[in-house]
């Protein structure tokens, strides 16, 4: 067994100084902290050029549906060759929570004591759980006033609405809850049939996969384009960009 | 405050009466026990008709990548109305790992007391950790004996490739990894520009969003075409079968 894995490892080895020449982008094998190196809560020194990482704060709630947010959480992480965000786990206390019914998740910070986000995404799921909470509400709509980008997946559009940042926008969610945002937010046009809306500063995604569309849409806006589609590439996802 | 919530409750609860009877599939606001009524560590009743769930253990470790295991489980948790999957994580210890360099998470169960799966899903990342574990690897090769389907994702064929699952068969990986392991699994054809290799037990996906078209794969062996499609419906995922 040792000297299969020493075999393999020359071979590892060998292959990745093959790949350092090549397209790889993302880094599938790399070391934990690479995507996150700003620990310990600290605001970062925010007259940093604006090269500097940004904060990606993932919002994440009992029940939060799987994908809604690993789709853009792979899509943050892995982005500029794992370099170009800081991204984070953000709940409303430190306690676990759990996925999917499945995926049990300890929180990397709450809405005290995270960094200041540039990027905030707000999952869907079970929805009805922060929207009862009305400490994440004020957090939304607080964290808002200075953030880039304000991202929905599926469900996570009604915090938004709630939060008051749907009116006089356009906006879309998972197609089952199309007919309740339309009542929920009568200020906002609620659009079917689309992967994602975007409105600026408000990008809100239909379901669970389309995240993933949203997100690398939000990183061709702040990154440029090569740096999404070789964000793409490396998570092997075929990307059509809408425009 | 209040009133708006009593309002979107009263909503709510029109739009789930509409919904009742619409094409809904997966239910997006789910109790999060739904997908995983089997906890306790105790085997089920093998003697139980194949109607019953299947278990689908989703083996984590130290580096994981985040879509490479959530993908799938995304699938199989929300496939057949999110009850036809017992869906579980599983980690060589009960330590806490970090996928991505962000997402703490506490694995379900260990090696040793894992409910008996059916589905085996092997992502990759870090694919080195459990690689060194010889562990890991002498419980992939027992599991597989009794196993439906043993998938792989990303890197982890190199755990199928180490627990000599790929000898004989057709596998492909991330395509930074291709070179890899070719060199790695000689006994093994490997294929490029493939979503994903069905060998009949063993498949195995392409890189990290590939892991999903597999398992809608799978999901459509297991529980036929329709329910395959509501899954990808319900994901509002662009599946597109290959047969």
């Amino acid at each position: 067994m040792k000297k299969l894995f020493l075999a393999f490892a020359v071979l590892a080895v060998m292959a990745m100084i093959v790949l350092a020449s090549s397209l790889l982008v993302g880094g599938f094998i790399r070391e934990p902290t690479d995507a996150n190196n700003e620990k310990g809560g600290v605001p970062r020194d925010r007259t940093q050029p604006m090269s500097a990482k940004r904060n990606v704060a993932i919002f994440i709630h009992e029940g939060v549906e799987l994908l809604d947010f690993s789709g853009p959480g792979e899509v943050f992480a892995s982005a500029g060759r794992s370099q170009a965000f800081n991204v984070y786990t953000v709940a409303a206390s430190v306690d676990e929570i759990t996925s999917q019914g499945f995926v049990k998740i300890k929180p990397q910070y709450t809405l005290a004591n995270c960094p200041p986000p540039d990027v905030i995404i707000l999952p869907g799921g079970r929805t009805d759980v922060p929207l009862s909470n009305s400490k994440v509400i004020e957090w939304i709509k607080k964290s808002s006033e200075r953030t880039e980008i304000m991202m929905s997946v599926c469900t996570g559009a009604f915090l938004l609405a709630e939060s008051g940042l749907l009116d006089g926008k356009e906006a879309t969610t998972h197609w089952s809850a199309i007919e309740s945002l339309k009542q929920q937010a009568p200020k906002t046009t609620v659009r079917e049939n689309r992967r994602f809306v975007d409105n600026g500063k408000v990008v809100t995604a239909a379901g669970v996969s389309a995240g993933i569309d949203a997100a690398l849409h939000v990183v061709d806006r702040l990154l440029g384009r090569e740096a999404a589609q070789k964000t793409a590439r490396y998570m092997e996802y075929k990307w059509e960009p809408e425009d």
